[in-house]
């Protein structure tokens, strides 16, 4: 949609801009190529953290910040400097890293915007959510589902790191984000851990007379060694460059929360997939292995534990130097149950045309 | 969630933020009070805009600007003050007026907004839609859904001004925005007006076969003479001071639209609703009668094509000084959708302090 | 699947088959021809009942049957003749003629078997359903829902006939029958009818915040009036020389019922349908005009107040000698919610090989 | 609902009930109780039989039986008494044993019936559906949904025996069984197996992008070594004398197939399990250990292999004597998707009255 035609330049013209401001007015006219552009102009750029700059100022945090109520979580946010400013890594993703030291705990609260903890390094800690004591070690996925209590204890004398994910600049755009401290400083529980990985966590089995169609995932831990094994089974099924799963609410069959899709990507070394676009971002953790993925034409490389943003209908594809594993968080649960997701393979591969340096 | 203890600021701890952001990184500590909210803090500002300034300078702009390719239409967006400039009536949703001259036409195209349009003056138009001509006459509420094509056509000697409603800053903020001219100036239809009422536009029927469950209403008009019929025969089932109606997908009974919730409120004279609030925003049209809308306090006095906005969480209630109708245009569907919807009702109406004195 | 072939039949088959029966078990192979057949082979008979015979048995059993606790019901069940004896219309459905006198009142009880109601003649009466006071006057369709309070009461000095419709036999066959006397003999009710229709009997139109997705339709009365309005909008759209609507529920746009569907076709005259044939079996209930339908090539006339049925996957065409309207309950629902409905057009009329002469 | 009262019989009342007869009419006044009894009255009876009398005359069938197109399937249906001569296990279910002998191969065909194989006894053998090769092994659950081509094949030296359940009769009841033969004998596949399980075979994943809600689970194949790891682990969570899983469609949630209802429980030894009564009815085979199910006050003592039926509405519980495994199949999610599934628990255990005695 081109910018105005030339025929609305007449006399009075200025002046009557003039009248609509003073009456809190504006012409779509003047502006409608911005607002309705033939395709996304996101303001997220492509950008990339390393891991090994990250983890030394994560250490940091931990000599310097104490956690405590009022300042409950050692989070590091990764902050898109196409945003202006605010400390979401795309439009509608936060993505952080969590440093939690030994011995030390995280007090219970909870929020509507829903979060997922990826592990990068250390064991021994968990989440406890709604009570249940959710064990992490590398490459687990946990969930904190929206205006679910949680808190996280550290009882070991080794700190521990992991990758956060939340909806939280989505849910800030739709002015919906409720906050609530949890009366005690930790939830009690009794002892037990990983009660929804007994009760869930089966292949295609639910505890008979569950309930139907949660609103999120009951299960909410996804083991890693469960979702290498499945990784390396889709791989003797399909000979494909990457092979990717999605981790699901096994009481609907969709994502396992509303708003967050969660994605493991298992690469073969040396395979370009085919270059892709979709609408909605992704945040991926490079878990295992090393390798570039190309973003508008510009190559990101990266390798264990590093951290790169992908922003809506940019164009992506992924290249590994090694057998790899990319975990994604991503907006595209939102976009499918508002029927606005779409996606296409590009006939050729985008061609690079540079590489990004980060910082 | 209050701001960073005391603990934090240590030797070393500035050097240490100027390497976090040397590095894109920001502390959540130090800024989660206002991530994390107690409860949403909008930055759209309850506002209101007054027919009797919004009509002639929609009839000045019909002098001044002429429509075509390029220019596609003649709007004039009601821009929130709150929202830093931006042309949007609410953080998710754009509201505006339309003014189409007579023997004008809006060209056709088609984007991934969605949107609606509520007729407040003139007949005879009509806005044809995926081949379908349907007429639009007062207090009529037409369709023009995610990407489908559409134009608007004034056969008529006089001019026509309608209410339009779009899920633009929405769509905006989730970087899901594509837009296409068709082809042609404007769609061919076979002479025939209204087809989808002819098939969908009966009691709860739909015919025999139908599809079930499409992604938005089928029936593409909801015709006035309608809504107020079933409007009438609600308050003789219900004595509240006000009774209020979806319009839905006939083929899912849920929204007309997925991200686009349209709704009819009926107010007794004289009665004040109970004081209430809810995620998302709203924005008002006063279709028939006058009143006033009490929102955080301020009471806003309307009367017939007035607009006015309440915020995500704002306390309101309305109260009318004849029979009055307010047609609204909400996010409600998309937080239904993503289950972060909530509402309350408060216990005790609210004090009124002030009142809104528009421009 | 042919029968058994020649090979299974040596030396001690038969001791073997002896053997078989004494431990209750039957063998497959014996008779797989029958149980799994090329294509459905239904018990039920095509068959029609006429309203010239229907209606003097049903003044008839007005003046000998009382009704009262214990015989609650002045109810003649259409038995199909392909049904072994049972009271049932086809093998999921059961049709009946209800006659209610002058002044009388059907007791109120309830039942897991879903009913329909639909009014041939007379008019004054209601029925209450959960409450709910639900007029009746010819043409209506009437819910009383599984498991809902209902009972029928007669004010006026004239008596009435209605077509009753039920799940029965499908209910029977799953073993899922329970009924339940209400504690009085009639429901109390405020005063006031049809509230059901006062809430949700707008076109496309919900009271805001109704829930989503019932269990059945939340109105309980579908007018006459609306589906005849309906059907002629619907035959301005459609050229074909049937048009059909189905009765929805309007918080799913699926069936009004879970197990019944409720259909209305309105026919131009002297133009034939499509020869066609479906999974499941329909009642049909002539309510206006006069017509023929043919059957797997036998032709039934019809006219007003005629009842015929249709079993599963038999060849079906209607051809009017005026204008038409054919009410149908059917057990489409079912099937396609267990996703075993299955439909075809022949590409050819079938050929008529002869005539039904009703009793 | 009591029988008829006095009240109708009158002069003339035989007459007219000749008159209805002769017009294919029945009263409901004269049969209303039976009808409509205050509990269903399953035909079903509750039923078992031992694999010591199964397995020997299965394997005599191995002798005497050829398999070939026309006599397809080498099965033993166990036909319950109360049925009429049926060959159905109860009112909706069949169950049979099917024997498989050395390198025999049972032809490629599709049924609209939905069926399940539990494997008792024997390997080597696998099913392949719609091309893809399910291997079998004892404790597995196999899938062969509707309309789906399936063969057997048996490459080994050794016989191998399993469970069939099919909801054959069900499909007959509502008149909606078709057959048709594969082209070939056999299907074609190309030498991977288990293909459905590769892709779906992980915990709470789907491959990113694929359909959701399909028809009925895209995972054929639920191993025992699965089932058993899932119910040891809910064991630990849960200490009841029972716990219950379900196989689910991991698409959607829900049950593996519309119409079929999979479950395996594991018993504790020595606890009694709460009785309970729910809608529709059930085919159990002890997998493991040995026990009694009461049925209405009746003990069916049971040891692996051993299956037996339990009918709508019947009072059951459960003990075993060692710790044990019960696989059922059911009809559940056929009453649960039409909104008439019912249970209950009793306050008290049931009296035992007497024990079954099998042929």
């Amino acid at each position: 949609m081109a910018t105005t035609s030339r025929d609305t330049i007449e006399v009075g013209y200025d002046e009557f801009c003039g009248a609509l401001a003073a009456k809190d007015l504006q012409p779509l006219w003047s502006q409608a190529a911005n607002l309705l552009p033939k395709e996304p102009i996101p303001a997220t750029l492509p950008w990339l953290w390393r891991w090994s700059s990250l983890l030394p100022l994560a250490v940091r945090a931990g000599e310097l910040i104490t956690i405590d109520r009022g300042g409950e979580r050692r989070v590091l946010a990764l902050a898109n400097p196409g945003l202006k400013g605010l400390p979401f890594t795309s439009s509608t993703l936060w993505g952080a890293i969590q440093y939690l030291g030994p011995h030390e705990t995280a007090p219970a609260h909870r929020h509507t915007p829903s979060a997922i903890r990826f592990v990068i390094d250390g064991q021994g800690v968990w989440t406890t959510v709604n009570g249940d004591a959710t064990d992490m070690t590398p490459g687990d996925l946990v969930l904190t589902p929206s205006w679910n209590w949680h808190d996280h204890a550290n009882p070991t004398d080794a700190a521990m790191v992991w990758f956060d994910g939340l909806d939280l600049p989505f849910m800030a755009a739709v002015e919906a984000v409720f906050f609530e401290n949890y009366p005690e400083l930790m939830q009690a529980f009794d002892g037990g851990h990983n009660r929804s990985e007994l009760l869930y966590g089966g292949v295609a089995t639910k505890p008979l007379g569950a309930s139907a169609g949660t609103r999120h995932s009951p299960l909410l831990l996804y083991r890693y060694a469960e979702t290498s094994r499945t990784l390396a089974r889709m791989q003797e099924a399909d000979p494909a460059p990457m092979v990717s799963l999605e981790y699901i609410n096994p009481t609907t069959g969709g994502p396992a929360m509303p708003t967050l899709g969660c994605e493991m990507h298992r690469l073969r070394p040396n395979l370009r997939t085919p270059s892709a676009r979709k609408v909605g971002s992704s945040v991926y953790v490079a878990f295992k292995g090393s390798g570039a993925t190309v973003i508008n034409g510009r190559a990101f490389e990266w390798e264990r534990g590093d951290v790169f943003v992908t922003p809506s209908w940019a164009t992506v594809d992924h290249q590994a130097y090694e057998p790899s594993d990319l975990f994604a968080v991503t907006d595209r649960p939102i976009l499918e149950a508002l029927h606005i997701y779409r996606e296409e393979v590009l006939a050729q591969a985008q061609i690079i045309t540079g590489s990004f340096q980060p910082k």
